[in-house]
């Protein structure tokens, strides 16, 4: 099978995007050959990246605008040649590895739909719901599935948490821990808010709870049946910081799985399933968890995760074949004015 | 000021959005002046619409395609002329005036926020919860604003309504009435869903109440304060078909407001403020609400309404122009590659 790599993106998580691509490159190329790799940059243009340029220096230097600039086409990604003329790149499928904006907001979803463009990756409706942390909650419980109680606010809004201290202050709309804090008490709060607020104009705020249990599990919906990853338990400190996060992005090698019960197995990933439903069809997603008092909340959903969390499947290849094999497909419209038409009748024109 | 009309799109309501651009040509010109009319085809084709070709007819017939092709791109739509160099025909405003499909459900939204276009109508979030009938449901109990109870379906569940007879099945994500249907007893419930399984693979079911109170208020939100229509009492049968809906898209007409107490009226507009919140900044949208018992609940949100629901405004220019001078601006995010150069750094890279 043949795919092409989709990275960088303008998102706070630009650089991991790339860490993403870089590592995932590693992984592939037994099953799974690379067509291309595409690199969005700071300005929305998109380059065809050299395997062998695929280096984190090539990118921060800005060595890859001498790469070849492509266009969004019907079908594809295009190289524009004389006159004009265009040249497909990519053989129509595309792995989505932007993180944050662009790649799990739903706008790469968006033109990957309107340009007809088959890609793994979640679709516009799974993005919004995981890319905003609030609709992240509201859907959850609609789904079934526990999170922790939370509040939100703006800029504008004088806060007056109902938890006690600790409380985690997050950004509503980014990932990889960016703009997030543990507060203490009061006297931390202030600075916490200015750093959650220089990434968003709205804040979400939920109890913290000190060495609260994760677990996380990854999987997709494939030929109709999930398929999941193993249980991670991430051997982390109170809260990753954003270099933290960049390394474990850059992870390949596998990992053990989480001793935990069976029982607490099942249930994840009976938690997972509710979460997933059909509009997370075509993507491999990561579901965070925490357990506490033996109860499943959600914390989030990485619709795009890390190097597509690459370490916790045995055999990632074929994940990826399979998924491939089960994107969703578009409703037909067809469009054959007959309304037009019928009133043209009835009007006499 | 200038403006650009958008409308066509690859949805079920293709040719009720020429109308609503055919009727609200006649409603611009005295201060918003109308700089190009695009057309979007079946086939996801843009094309420059002189005015004097702006009749159901010239699209019913094919003719269009004798239309000159644009191409999206930075900051709005661009002709391509000899040797592919690139011509604006857009001063970057575009009214997206697209329904269903396309217009609503967030891709025109996602476009124009990658290609950096100005625009009036929803934002990607903001489409996506209007669009999704089940997720306006969950969002709306969320802001405090009532809804009807519903259930949803899928096409291989077996349906067990809890609600007594008559019910209305629904699409999931469709609107102006399309798949929709009321079902009086248990013998008409297989046609009905065949109907709306037609057009989506998830329904909705509500309780069908005869006789309910319907209003409809269109509004804004311009320079952080609420522009408030008129309320409208729809003047309909139990149940629009689409037809119907087509003619109450080509109206022009300013209507008379509904005769309702002044608490009612404050009421609508207090839910409408709830719904509206932040996410639909830039939009001029219609919420329909249904009053039973005194108590009001939201039946949907149109993000899009037809002909911009200018018949419920006294001065509809004058809201465009408000609108324009009030659309969201996006978050500056700085890409510097500091991460990356710091991990290089440590890695003696």
């Amino acid at each position: 099978m043949k795919i092409s790599l989709l990275f960088g993106g303008i998102s706070y998580e630009h650089e991991i995007s790339i860490v993403s691509a870089i590592t995932l490159i590693q992984k592939l190329g037994k099953k799974v050959q690379i067509e291309a790799c595409i690199f969005l940059d700071s300005q929305h243009n998109f380059y065809s990246i050299h395997l062998e340029n695929m280096k984190s220096k090539y990118f921060s230097t800005q060595e890859y605008k001498k790469a070849k600039k492509l266009e969004l086409g019907n079908g594809g990604f295009y190289e524009t040649g004389l006159l004009g003329k265009k040249k497909p790149v990519t053989s129509n499928l595309i792995l989505n590895l932007i993180h944050g904006a662009d790649g799990e907001d739903g706008v790469l979803a968006s033109l990957f739909d309107f340009f007809n463009i088959n890609f793994i990756g979640p679709r516009l409706e799974a993005s919004v719901l995981s890319y905003n942390k609030y609709l992240t909650k509201i859907y959850a419980k609609e789904c079934g599935v526990n999170t922790l109680p939370f509040t939100i606010y703006h800029k504008k809004d004088t806060i007056q948490t109902p938890f006690e201290y600790p409380i985690i202050i997050k950004p509503t709309c980014l990932g990889s821990s960016i703009g997030v804090s543990v507060v203490n008490d009061e006297k931390e709060l202030e600075y916490a808010l200015d750093c959650a607020y220089e990434f968003s104009n709205e804040v979400i705020i939920e109890p913290f709870i000190k060495g609260v249990k994760e677990y996380n599990l990854a999987g997709a919906k494939i030929n109709n049946e999930f398929v999941f990853s193993i249980i991670e338990e991430p051997d982390k400190k109170d809260l990753l910081n954003f270099e933290d996060k960049y390394l474990d992005f850059s992870r390949t090698q596998e990992i053990l799985s989480a001793e935990i019960p069976d029982t607490l197995k099942v249930n994840l990933q009976n938690a997972f399933k509710k979460i997933y439903a059909d509009s997370f069809n075509g993507a491999l997603i990561r579901c965070d968890f925490f357990v506490i008092d033996e109860k499943i909340y959600l914390n989030e959903i990485n619709p795009v995760p890390g190097s597509m969390a690459n370490y916790l499947f045995s055999d990632f290849e074929e994940v990826l074949i399979g998924l491939a094999n089960s994107l969703p497909k578009k409703h037909a419209i067809k469009i054959n004015y007959q309304y037009i038409h019928k009133i043209q009748h009835i009007k006499g024109k």
